[in-house]
């Protein structure tokens, strides 16, 4: 009988690098020719399974091999690439995921059905709009928001993501496709350096941060470099250089991260003092108290802030989303699993989205495991991840599928 | 006889403003149809005086009352402005010296040649050159470094400047007419808050500040706002942002000022902590040793913040100028017409550039007077000054002027 083998899963890989991917790195951006063939050779990979595949109103991807119960074990990630992205994420789990299908046919059919879901546009990298096919999987999308969303060309997504099975009116459809769904897994690479610097291979995510992302524009007077001394400048930038670092020393505090990842200063000349002068604040949290916590402290910081330089501030948010914390009882189980291939495990937050919190907000028990990633790089051509740790993440994997559908099947 | 009347400079003034500016501001940016109607205006208001008009190579116009001696007592300024600019930065001075001439000549033969400049180009607004005209005539403007210049259109300074009256290859012939310059004089406004902050209409410059102008990049490590935990990034921005606060403390210290107008992030996005950024610093200061100790304690601040951000930081020149010291005779002249007219005076030293300054490094004795700006502002057309600061500010040049020609005939 086959059993699982993990060098297929990076055999498999390389075959999919290789097909769709240039000297830049992966190209399988959702919706396009590259993402189309990434697609065609996964369907092709299938046709010595005993399973059904269909397409839902979002261009999800099911992949469906029914057992006794028609219970759903949902297996899932993603396909789509950013451009010029890694050779690891999204697809790793899917092709892993494949692999644990093998093995389970191989076996005969399974106490529960078993799905591998390849979620459409996990990236968001052509419209803006990531999580696509899970969120509306998971009721979260709205179909109206998207209408009129447009890539860098003008085209909208509504005609380039119809050539595609996505079908904005039946997008409800694929929210409908989650009635059976018992649990959800995901094997994704960290894309952090955590687990690195910990030397871990394997580590169980407790779920994704939540985020508090704003803007924040100080305003004071744009003023002549040569000619205003020092005492009667209103300087935007050193007012937001200032929240900048104390935002930092807000994170280091309160356990999470933040991150001023944009500044941009007006004039923006070597000439002029900055009279005007906007960041971005991105702030992460597992707890959505303390999140809330360090959102007030920067607030306040900034008005102190902006007091003491005599300038004016404003903020508007971005986004937010609240933490979204996985299933207490599949988190132990993927514990054990990674205990029983590595000997050692680690829980940590995700502060990555990923599908899996889009399964965990519509209300499916889900768990998720991080394999290493080398330096903490994604989304460029260098990721990478050892290939010993790869297997490893496969065969914890295939023992968390286990005991997810024996856990299914005993409700 | 015709004495000097300040009224008639500002009723000059606002028909300028009446005829070359639009609601953004002034519009005589050099090399425009616009700078030639100002100076058609110019020389239309010279009809009834008895002086010579000529262009140098350089498109500078001298406009000279002949005296009984044929050294020269030099009044100068700028007619062009910058786009959407102020109603006196430049031409104060310009039409402020008209009117003094025509008190001279009234009076009948003067003492001394008297020439009223208008320097071409002070701003340098279209093709990024300021000080064109006077440096040329100082012989410190290389000819071969402007043929390539263009403006944003791509329209090359040479081309366009030709039409009126620049011969780059007649530009040395613009220095050898200072051969019988005995002493330079030029009336401004501040262009900054320090005489309002003080409460006085006038002040004399001691010189123009020196200038360290470099552009400093930190480069880092781009990494993900949500994966990596605080303690391992190398975050470009917070170190930029560290320099620039004590950049702020260090002009401060030193009795200069410095000035990060400019702050650029990449990848520049809220989700990534930025790799690199790049600030500009713009340190001045008017004594040459103060200045270089403000430049070593920024350059020696940059790699100890690099050293404990764990980024890499490098310097490039943008500009340096060492400060120019104007003449010591005729600034006590300058502070003794400044008391007679207003009964107290103020010595500062000016942050910006001025032509006084090219004048001063040709050797030519110069001396500068500054009149009140309001709010510090300029270069936008809320640049404004109270009437009577400046009529006393047309007295005050008249008055040093004439002290100016009796030093030189005694000399």
């Amino acid at each position: 009988m086959r059993t699982l083998d993990p060098r297929v899963v990076i055999a498999d890989l390389k075959e999919l690098r290789a097909q769709t991917g240039d000297a830049g790195g992966a190209q399988r951006v959702a919706f396009t020719a590259t993402w189309a063939a990434a697609r065609a050779w996964f369907r092709g990979k299938l046709t010595d399974l005993p399973v059904e595949c269909e397409l839902d109103g979002a261009a999800n991807l099911w992949v469906t091999l029914r057992g006794r119960s028609d219970r759903e074990l949902l297996i899932g990630s993603h396909l789509d690439s950013v451009p010029d992205g890694g050779w690891l994420d999204g697809c790793l789990g899917v092709v892993a995921g494949l692999e644990v299908l093998r093995r389970i046919a191989a076996e005969g059919v399974p106490p529960v059905t078993v799905c591998l879901v390849d979620w459409a546009d996990e990236e968001g990298a052509r419209f803006g709009r990531s999580l696509f096919g899970s969120s509306a999987a998971s009721g979260s999308l709205d179909p109206e928001a998207l209408r009129d969303l447009t890539d860098s060309h003008g085209i909208r997504l509504e005609d380039a993501a119809c050539d595609y099975g996505v079908d904005l009116d039946r997008i409800g459809a694929a929210a409908r496709r989650l009635e059976r769904a018992a649990a959800y897994l995901e094997l994704h690479i960290e894309q952090g350096p955590v687990l690195e610097s910990m030397d871990l291979p394997l580590g169980v995510v407790l779920g994704t941060v939540g985020i508090e992302r704003h803007r924040i524009r100080f305003i004071g007077q744009t003023a002549h470099a040569g000619s205003t001394p020092m005492a009667q400048r209103r300087d935007a930038f050193a007012a937001a250089a200032r929240l900048a670092l104390e935002t930092r020393e807000i994170a280091r505090r309160g356990g999470g991260v933040g991150t001023v990842g944009s500044c941009v200063t007006r004039p923006g000349i070597p000439t002029a003092v900055a009279g005007w002068c906007e960041i971005t604040l991105d702030q992460r949290h597992l707890d959505a108290d303390r999140l809330a916590g360090m959102l007030r402290e920067a607030q306040a910081a900034s008005a102190r802030i902006a007091g003491e330089e005599d300038v004016a501030v404003e903020w508007s948010q971005l986004w937010r989303i609240p933490p979204i914390v996985f299933d207490a009882e599949l988190i132990e189980m993927a514990d054990a699993a990674v205990h029983e291939v590595v000997g050692v495990s680690q829980r940590l937050p995700s502060g990555p989205l990923h599908d899996a919190a889009e399964m965990a907000r519509a209300g499916v028990p889900t768990a998720m495991l991080f394999v290493q990633s080398l330096r903490g790089l994604s989304h460029t051509r260098e990721e990478d991840t050892r290939r010993e740790h790869l297997e490893v993440a496969v065969a914890a994997l295939d023992r968390l599928t286990s005991k997810a559908m024996d856990w299914i099947a005993e409700a």
